[in-house]
C-alpha cells in the first residue's frame, strides 16, 4: 500500500530541512551561553565558519540558493514549548533547574541573528557577528547544514538501490565499531558527533545503535533534541571559544595570562560537579595547569581535545599527583579525532588510573570514508569559531600547532604571553 | 506520518503467507510439469521433503499449526489472470508460447493436491501423493516456507535494531560478491536460489541487487513471479525428477539403462536451442555420457549439479571432443554449491573453452552465516524429492555418494545397471 499522503505531503515540501530545532545542538552550547547571558551578555562577538580541508571545495558542490534556504530556515526557528519544559524540567548531570528562569525566557524568545554568506574560492565565507549569547547558538546549526548539504550534494548521484547498500554499509561498519566497543569493561562513552554529522537522521540512527549495543556504557548525547526524543543523557561542559572570547577582551598581557582561568572562575560559581571540567589546551595544557590556582585542582576532571591524548592525561595526572590530588578519583574525557582502535588503546591505558570517558565525535556519526566512488562522503574538518570579540582578534593554540588559529603577529605573542614551547604537530582527521 | 491503515491492515493478517503465487516457483517445474502433463500425466508419484541437516531440529522450531496454515494457504493459490497472461504472451528463451495452450487451462485450473504431515524425531514428515503433474508442483512452495519460517523463527528472537542490523551485514556481504561478480569479463550467473532462500522479500532483494550490479551479465532468476515483477528472463530448463521417475518405472534393468536417454528423447520433441541441456549426473555422469545416443552431443549444453564441477565439465569437454562437437559453441551451466570464490575458479578455468554459465542459488539468496548467535540462520540441506512412481521407489545417485538417495538395495541396482564405479565424496553444504 502507498501512503498517497505521506508521499504528496513529502513533495510539496519547499525544502527539507536540516536542522529543524534549536535545540538540535550541542547541549555545551546552552551551558555556555547561559554562561555568557549573565557574565559577558553585551560583547560583540563573530563566528566565521571555515573549511580547513581545501580541497573539498564547498561552494562548487552546494548551491547558494540552497544554503541560503536552510540558514534562512534556521532563523525561522524557536523554541518549542516541549524544548522549554524538558529543559526547564529535566535533570542534566543530576542538578535540577540547571537553567535559571532569567536564562530561559531569553532562550523562548530567541531566533538567531543574520549570517553573513559570500563565496570566494571555491568556498563559502559564512559569518555571524552579533551579541555572543546570540551569535553563538549558529555554530552547531552552521556546521550541521554545510556538512549535510554536502552529503546531500554526493547522495543525490547514487541510485535508490546504491542508496541502500551504502547505508547498509555504514550501519554494518558502526555496528561491528560498537561490538569492538562492547568487548571494554567498565566503557564510558558519549555521542559528541553532531557538528560533523553525515545527517541528522544518520546521527540518530548511531545513537539508537549504541543505546542498543553499550547500554548503561553509553552515557549519552551532546545533542539536545536528540537527548530528548531519545530519553537519554545530555552531555557536555564547556568549549574553547569562552577562553578565546575572554582572552581577545584582555586589555593588558596581564589580563590575558589570567584570562583562561577568569572563565573558570565564573563557571566555578555557577557549577558543581561533573560540570567542573577543565579544557586545558587552548593555550597549551602544560603552561595552562602550571600555572593553574590550586582549586582547579579539586575540579572534577579534564578534556583532552588536542595533541597526544595519551601526553595530555599523563600530564593531567602528574599535575594533579602535584597537588596532592588523587587521580583515581578524577575524570579524564577523551573527544580528539577518536575511532575505535584509539579509544581501545587509551582505555586500556588510563582504566583504572584515572576515571575515563570518551566523546566519540565525528567517526561515531560521519564514518562513510571509502563507501562512494572518488571518497566523496568522506568527513572533513570544517569549524565555526569565534574570530573576533569587541573587535579584536581571537587566537586558539591548542597542543598542535596545525589546529593553532588566528592572526600570526597575534598567535606569536599569544605564544610568548603563555610560554608555549616547542609543539609537536599531530594530523587533523576530522 | 503514520500510516494508520498499513498498521491495521497488517495486524488483521490471518497469516503472513509465504508463498502469495501459484509461479513463485521455478520456471524449469512448469516447463517439466508440462512435459510431464504430456507424456505421464497419469503417474502416481510422491514426493516427500527431506531435511538432511539432521541437527536443525524443525520440528522444535517451527510450530505445526504455522506451518499448516501456510502450506494450507499454498492449496487456496489459482493461477491469476494476469500470471496466466504473462506464462502465455512472454518470450522465454527467444521463443514465443512456450507453453501449449491445453497445458495452460490445466494449469489454470490447478489447485495444488493434499499434503500429508506428521512430526517424528524432531523433524516434520511432509509427503505429497498423487498425479505427478500436480504433485510435483509442492516442490519449491514446499521448501520455501519450511526454510522461511525457520527463519521467522529465528528472527522472532531478534530486537527491532538488531533485525535492522542483521539485514544491513547481510546486503553489505551480497553486494561484496556482487562487487567481486562485476570483475570478472563475459560472466553470465542467474539465480537459482528460490527454493532455499531466506525468505521472499530477500530474494527479490538479491535479484535487484544482481540486476543493478551486473546489468547484462546477470541474466535472470529461476523464480517465475520474480521474473514477471522484475520484468527478467525467467531461467531453467530440468531437473532430476524426470529420470528419477522415468527409471522408477522401468520394468526391467534394460528399460531402467536407457530411461534417462528417454527422458531426452522426450524433451528434445518438445524443446530446442538453449531448452535442450543435458543434466547428465542422475546415475553418473561418466557412463550417461558414454552410453548416449550420438543426437544428445549437439544438444546445446551440459548443466554440473554434483561431484567436482571441474570434472564434470572436462569430462563434458572430452564427450563434446569425442563426438566431433566444438566445445566453445558448448554451454556449461553450473549450479551445485556455488559461491564466489568458486565461481571466480571456474570462470577462469572454462571461459574460452566452453561457454560458461552459472545458477547460483543458497549462497545468494541465503547466505546469513554467522549473522545471528549460534549461527541459527545458516543455510540448511532441506530438500523436496520424488521418492516414489507408481509405488516403486526412486533412486538417484549422482557424482557424489553424499547425495544418493533412495533404499539401500535399489542404490545397489542402480550402481549395478548403470556400472557407477568409484566416486569421491564432496561435502554437501547446502
Amino acid at each position: 500500500m502507498v501512503d498517497i499522503a505521506t508521499r504528496v505531503y513529502n513533495h510539496k515540501w519547499k525544502i527539507d530541512p536540516i536542522v529543524r530545532s534549536l535545540i538540535d545542538t550541542d547541549f555545551y552550547k546552552l551551558l555556555m551561553c547561559q554562561s555568557i547571558f549573565r557574565n559577558r551578555p553585551d560583547t560583540t562577538v563573530c563566528f566565521s565558519l571555515i573549511n580547513r580541508t581545501r580541497s573539498i571545495r564547498l561552494a562548487d558542490l552546494i548551491d547558494e540558493g540552497e544554503l541560503r534556504e536552510q540558514l534562512d530556515h534556521v532563523r525561522s526557528l524557536r523554541l518549542s514549548r516541549g524544548e522549554g519544559t524538558w529543559l526547564r524540567g529535566n535533570t542534566f548531570y543530576g542538578k535540577r533547574q540547571m537553567f535559571r528562569p532569567d536564562f530561559m525566557e531569553f532562550l523562548e524568545n530567541l531566533r538567531l541573528p543574520p549570517y553573513h554568506l559570500e563565496k570566494r574560492d571555491g568556498q563559502y565565507e559564512l559569518t555571524f557577528e552579533g551579541r555572543w549569547p546570540e551569535v553563538m547558538m549558529w555554530e552547531i546549526p552552521a556546521l550541521a547544514i554545510l556538512m549535510e548539504l554536502r552529503s546531500r550534494a554526493v547522495l543525490a548521484t547514487l541510485g535508490r538501490f546504491e542508496l541502500q547498500v551504502l547505508y547498509a554499509r555504514a550501519m554494518t561498519r558502526l555496528w561491528e565499531k560498537i561490538e569492538k566497543l562492547r568487548e571494554m569493561p567498565d566503557l564510558r562513552i558519549a555521542d559528541f558527533g553532531t557538528r560533523r554529522r553525515h545527517s541528522f537522521l544518520w546521527q540518530d540512527w548511531a545513537v539508537q545503535a549504541m543505546i542498543e549495543g553499550l547500554g548503561e556504557r553509553f552515557t549519552g548525547t551532546s545533542n539536545c533534541l536528540i537527548a530528548m526524543r531519545r530519553d537519554i543523557e545530555a552531555i557536555g561542559t564547556n568549549a574553547h571559544e569562552l577562553p578565546m572570547v575572554y582572552a581577545a577582551l584582555a586589555d593588558t598581557d596581564q589580563e590575558l595570562r589570567q584570562a583562561p582561568y577568569r572563565v573558570l572562575a565564573d563557571w566555578h560559581e555557577e557549577h558543581d560537579g561533573n560540570l567542573r571540567m577543565i579544557l586545558p589546551d587552548t593555550y597549551g595544557t602544560e603552561g595552562f595547569l602550571a600555572g593553574a590556582p590550586d582549586w582547579l585542582a579539586g575540579w572534577t576532571g579534564i578534556r583532552i581535545d588536542s595533541g597526544d591524548p595519551a601526553t595530555g592525561a599523563e600530564t593531567a595526572i602528574r599535575w594533579w599527583q602535584d597537588r596532592g590530588e588523587d587521580p583515581t578519583k578524577k575524570l579524564v574525557i577523551f573527544s580528539d579525532g577518536l575511532d575505535v582502535d584509539k579509544i581501545a588503546e587509551l582505555h586500556r591505558r588510563f582504566h583504572g588510573r584515572v576515571k575515563v570517558s570518551f566523546g566519540w565525535g565525528t567517526l561515531l556519526t560521519n564514518d562513510f570514508r571509502g563507501l562512494v566512488a572518488g571518497d566523496g562522503l568522506a568527513p572533513f574538518s570544517l569549524v565555526c569559531k569565534a574570530v573576533s570579540a569587541n573587535g579584536r582578534p581571537t587566537v586558539k593554540l591548542s597542543d598542535n600547532p596545525a589546529k593553532a588559529t588566528g592572526p600570526a603577529a597575534e598567535i606569536a605573542r599569544y605564544r610568548r604571553v603563555f610560554d608555549v614551547g616547542q609543539q609537536s604537530a599531530v594530523d587533523v582527521v576530522v
